[in-house]
């Protein structure tokens, strides 16, 4: 069997891996656009901040990894530019390749901002829209010789990118066109937390603050924010992504927002599967489709696709985007929709916020420790949103295997966790926190 | 309604504390046998080893508290002598008191193992069997005195004992009779890495020995271990509680390795109900009556007892005995059953063991974690042990949480997790342990 991977980045190299593991005598080729092996696009920020020594510790995988030991004939820069269906063909810039298991890898592409002057901007080196570890190395080369920065978009990747310049000692703005940070991931109360946290540390944090024009020229760039113009040494844009689908919709599969793909990963052709950035999910709240696009969900796609390939009835469950950051030592955690978000999709829903802490009160060194939920008048549980300087993991882990399940408030209030007072309270804040959400449902409801 | 509870430890408090939340107008009587108000027994020897500041520290409420805020008429230094069912009315030291409600909350105390000498020598402070708050004290005492310490028994206590003698500067020797150390929460194969920990801190573990004999004099103890006599200052005897159960018993109510209570909290007789060290649970994997006796299970216990005596139905389901603990630096958890304790309880039992790490491979300062998991040929998971010095508490919550959802091993191996490289790796070490188990599985099957 031969089977194409497009795209070399996390979704595609797990994928040509985990097929490996389970097809020894498959040929397995990969094209990968751009000149670099996998490499880590979540460890960026944490290169640039100096946490992680080099960009070349986040490389996952030596060309001779590839070649010698996972047997991956890796074609890097190279790029398909057709998929010819009825002959089940790919067109490359180096040629045509066959496959008779083809998989779409294709990642995705920073979106633009309508922020005018910014599409002639982007020429200049000044203007970095982030996506790949060239971006980030030439962030890494800009921070050397600058002294102030605005990042427009406060998302994730906008967010970490800001606390990493901060930590390379440049004077930082962030620019967010919504009256709130990170809304995909918090409701504005807990973001006004984050807000806070990251002013503590000497960002300058600009929500509801349009760029309302953007300039370059040899030496800096000046941006017209909330009606004053302002002058930076560089500019990072991170307004979010897209899924790359133009390749899959051009062979004529569905795409509707993001690669269409069933259970099993298989695209509307299903001898073509997708995995990673480029495709669309179910979300595990609404029943819609949604992109996901964390480096977890590609990882565990590409194995669900690697199984079905393989002959294994494996089946990709829905997504809860369950997510965590560190920005500036404060960790920060979501799972399923917030308030606004699940609001938005048209639930009935309720929400209750809880400060507890990490250990026991008689023992030093816990936490505060800020947990909300956001629930069904009924008691079900539609997601949740952590944030605390330890201890965030285990909580939002926790809660996003119990919602996976269906528990509800109740059910989390007595569900069993470990204890010890060096290491966590009798009752996990977690459940603490369900029995206040269930305390103040009872409240409303008489 | 007057409530009557037996017992001020942390399940009688507990229980008496939900009950006040629920019925505001309820008389609540809480009759303690000990002196003191509710402390966290668990906390005791991080108080010895210098963790915890005081004592004082670990009181979790002053008696005016009670009072004056709980409104709770707590009886302290008064024993409940039986129970007359026919009237409703508890007999004590210091009269009679009638119930509307009776909550049995008499707790467990220290086995004795069968050791030459030791009944007799019990009655001096040089051998401290390990219960309360009082011996604790005399622990602490005895440390500032003395030089060589044995403990006998290496379970939880026994083993965190023998750790908080060592953290004092005291040269400590535990002799346990079974080939390993933690039976109920480890197999030998994980046991013996704590072990081998312990003893890198100086500890001197000694398994498989039986202390044969036993004696004391006014300056010290001689105990034969292993037919040879050896001389220490002091001597701590923890080998396992049992329930206290003799009331209930004598009350008629039905007691069989512990008072038997429905999900509801309720003893054979509906007004009576139980919680905590003194009744027995259903074990969520055999389905047998087991003995919990961990603080967590106590107040989750206390809460569904307390909903059920106000009018809300909710049920306390079958345990897991999720359980963590802290040796030297060192984080040790188990839920479930362990290999040997799945075989003596004749489930046809696999297992696997992953050594992974918390963080990703290129982010600094990732710990060591060791996972193993227990399952059936079908990949049904019945338990898992933990053991690292970071990171332990997440995964033993999460496959807690996902053994009492009945996750298979398939499930876990794509479970959602969240990941950042400064906080965990994109795929969850316990996910990548259900895979290794897999694979296992499917080797085995061919």
């Amino acid at each position: 069997m031969q089977v194409v991977v497009i795209g070399g980045g996390a979704a595609g190299t797990s994928a040509a891996l985990e097929i490996r593991k389970r097809l020894r005598d498959a040929t397995i080729i990969v094209f990968n656009e751009g000149p670099h092996t996998e490499y880590s696009p979540c460890a960026l920020p944490f290169v640039i901040g100096g946490h992680i020594g080099s960009f070349d510790d986040i490389i996952m995988h030596s060309p001779s990894f590839y070649d010698s030991i996972a047997h991956i004939d890796l074609r890097l820069s190279t790029r398909v530019t057709s998929i010819d269906r009825d002959v089940k063909q790919v067109h490359t810039t180096h040629g045509i390749e066959s496959y008779d298991k083809l998989v779409i890898a294709t990642g995705s592409t920073p979106a633009l901002p309508p922020v005018e002057g910014l599409a002639e901007a982007c020429a200049s080196e000044r203007i970095v829209v982030f996506k790949d570890l060239d971006d980030a190395k030439a962030v890494d080369e800009l921070c050397d010789s600058s002294k102030r920065a605005l990042v427009i978009g406060a998302g994730l990747i906008g967010t970490e990118m800001a606390v990493a310049l901060n930590e390379r000692g440049l004077s930082v703005t962030v620019a967010e066109a919504l009256p709130t940070i990170l809304p995909h991931v918090l409701d504005e109360d807990m973001a006004s937390r984050v807000i806070r946290h990251l002013i503590s540390v000497g960002i300058n944090v600009r929500t509801a603050t349009c760029v309302e024009h953007i300039a370059v020229n040899d030496t800096s760039v000046s941006a017209l924010l909330a009606g004053e113009e302002e002058e930076f040494d560089f500019c990072i844009v991170a307004c979010g992504v897209c899924a790359v689908e133009g390749l899959a919709a051009e062979a004529g599969l569905d795409v509707e927002g993001g690669i269409f793909v069933s259970e099993t990963m298989q695209t509307t052709d299903p001898d073509i599967y997708a995995c990673g950035d480029c495709c669309s999910s179910v979300c595990a709240i609404t029943g819609n489709r949604t992109l996901s696009q964390l480096g977890s969900t590609a990882v565990r796609q590409s194995k669900v696709l690697a199984a079905h390939l393989a002959g294994s009835p494996v089946q990709f469950p829905p997504v809860l985007n369950t997510a965590i950051t560190r920005l500036a030592g404060l960790d920060i955690a979501s799972t399923g929709l917030t308030h606004a978000l699940a609001h938005e999709a048209g639930f009935d829903t309720e929400s209750s916020r809880y400060k507890g802490q990490t250990l026991p009160e008689y023992y030093p060194g816990g936490d505060e420790i800020v947990i909300k939920l956001v629930f069904t008048p009924t008691g079900h549980i539609i997601g949740g949103q952590v944030i605390g300087t330890s201890g965030v993991l285990t909580r939002i882990d926790a809660l996003s295997v119990a919602i996976q399940n269906g528990m509800d408030l109740g059910q989390v209030t007595i569900m069993e966790t470990a204890y010890t007072p060096p290491v966590s309270p009798t009752i996990d804040p977690l459940c603490t926190a369900a029995e206040m959400a269930l305390r103040r449902l009872k409240k409303k409801t008489g």
